[in-house]
């Protein structure tokens, strides 16, 4: 069986864990959001992509569900003692090697997908994890600060703001001159199944859909697409997705966010049993859809997610 | 005073230390080694330069002479993870931060001179430090490995390698073009006094006067110009300049050292008191010699070999 997964942070690198206990001999590609990436120090840093290798690959700080566990923050101790930030962005001693590697490859001319490759052939994520373009796309947003528009690289909203000012506009800036990264069509043909994880539907999923010709080839594909709401009870499950959602007049509902991709796109769609109440909702939208507890609590939890979803999509290609 | 004083790393940086204290109201300008930077991971290292920078700013690891104290390697380990090397170069997770700083710096346009003033903004090391050029030149050393020629960088004859086979040639590569750093010849021409402390005849103060210009600004500057040797009962007081001094075919020796400079060079020499048997042979070749303690076993020693050197050079001005 193959599955491809549009995966963003925390988030996608959790279900991506409970679908590999879930599916152990599935052949599962992981189409990465980029959006987020950012230059730091001079360096190429790609927190979603990172995630998902250290997270399949062991390497993750649990409790916090990014960067290194283990890790020590003297590097950025000592920039910030230069006077050299910023400093708001968390990057540890150990992750620092990522970037570090990552940039020089960069540097020597290989694209973004050939370097990834090279960093999961240490961490072994047991996935095959492609960036969704080699093509620089960054997120910015647009917000209000003192009566004055500007606009804000994603990082420096989600991060250093807290997403404490509504988002005018989400704005994923080089996506329409990108191409999807080689293998991303190719390994979207050949699925059998196509997984929405409960990722931000905005700056994570929504940015991978903005690289020309994914999201086509998604709604052409003859295969059931399934997605997880992000969205319980009316909030977000981790972050801060409603600030983006408003930003494209979506609706903080599990519900809306369904409609939002739209059946042209999505077969199938699981809510929380919390939302139960929206099921019917969503298949009036031409969207089966199924109330299953979505909380990422432990592996065995996303594992249960994962089979979940996994019976829709047999359901709906039924 | 102004004091120009020509420096290595460990023993410039623990003489330099010795002269503050010796000499507290002097205006010390030094002139750094850069024959031993290397590239390490995209990033410009400096080993030199910082070990006087985190000598005088109080941040060095006092034990090993060089790198941070407090130091972590976590970043370098994850280096080697990767399988990213070299390995046999010592960066700590503190370290790095100096190498990032100096690297976006010089990325943005900043010459080596005005990075390196930027950084002691922060050490504040209570002296002028001065790279002895902005153009780029590498120490090369001429080695035979398993019967064949080749050259190698600096730092892999000397870290890597420990020395261990002879250097049959040491050159500056890319000194001839070199120009020296803004503020060289101006410190030299305005100095009261210019020491070479004890540091490597070869591949530190050798390769300073390598750069066309500083020698002859220096033996043309009509002030006493006194030196310390770095042999001490013909062997090195620490490194190898042994091997390297071979190559250039001058003998491990306190008074074949002070030959070798020349009185058209250097007007006073200082030598150990295990070594005042050559006093005669040295002043012989016309440069004034005392025999006086020659290790820096701390800080105050340090101190009394600054302050005898001081004292020569006021002998050999009268």
């Amino acid at each position: 069986m193959r599955i491809v997964v549009l995966a963003g942070g925390i988030g996608g690198a959790r279900f991506l864990r409970g679908l590999k206990q879930a599916a152990p001999d599935a052949e599962i590609t992981v189409i990465g959001n980029t959006g987020d990436d950012i230059h730091l120090f001079g360096l190429k840093v790609c927190p979603d992509l990172d995630t998902v290798m250290y997270t399949l690959g062991g390497g993750i700080d649990e409790k916090q569900g990014w960067g290194r566990r283990d890790e020590t923050f003297h590097l950025k101790e000592e920039l910030a003692a230069y006077g050299v930030g910023p400093e708001w962005f968390g990057l540890g001693d150990r992750d620092f090697a990522t970037h570090i590697v990552r940039t020089q490859m960069l540097g020597a001319g290989f694209p973004l997908s050939a370097v990834t490759e090279a960093l999961c052939d240490r961490w072994q994520p047991g996935v095959r994890l492609l960036p969704m373009s080699d093509d620089r796309i960054e997120t910015h947003v647009a917000v209000e600060v003192d009566g004055e528009q500007r606009a804000v690289h994603f990082q420096e909203y989600w991060v250093r703001m807290r997403a404490s000012v509504p988002a005018l506009a989400v704005v994923p800036v080089g996506a329409e001159q990108a191409e999807p990264a080689p293998g991303v069509l190719e390994a979207i043909a050949e699925a059998d199944i196509v997984l929405f994880p409960p990722s931000n539907p905005v700056v994570s999923i929504g940015t991978i859909l903005a690289v020309p010709g994914i999201r086509e080839a998604i709604a052409e594909a003859a295969v059931p697409v399934v997605g997880l709401s992000p969205i319980v009870g009316g909030a977000p499950v981790r972050g801060m997705a409603d600030k983006v959602l408003a930003a494209i007049g979506v609706e903080a509902d599990a519900a809306a966010v369904a409609e939002h991709y739209g059946s042209g796109l999505v077969d199938g769609w699981l809510v929380d049993t919390a939302d139960a109440g929206v099921v019917e909702r969503v298949e009036s939208a031409g969207i089966r859809c199924r109330a299953v507890p979505l909380m990422m609590t432990d592996v065995d939890a996303a594992a249960r997610m994962a089979a979940e979803a996994l019976r829709l999509a047999e359901e709906v290609s039924a």
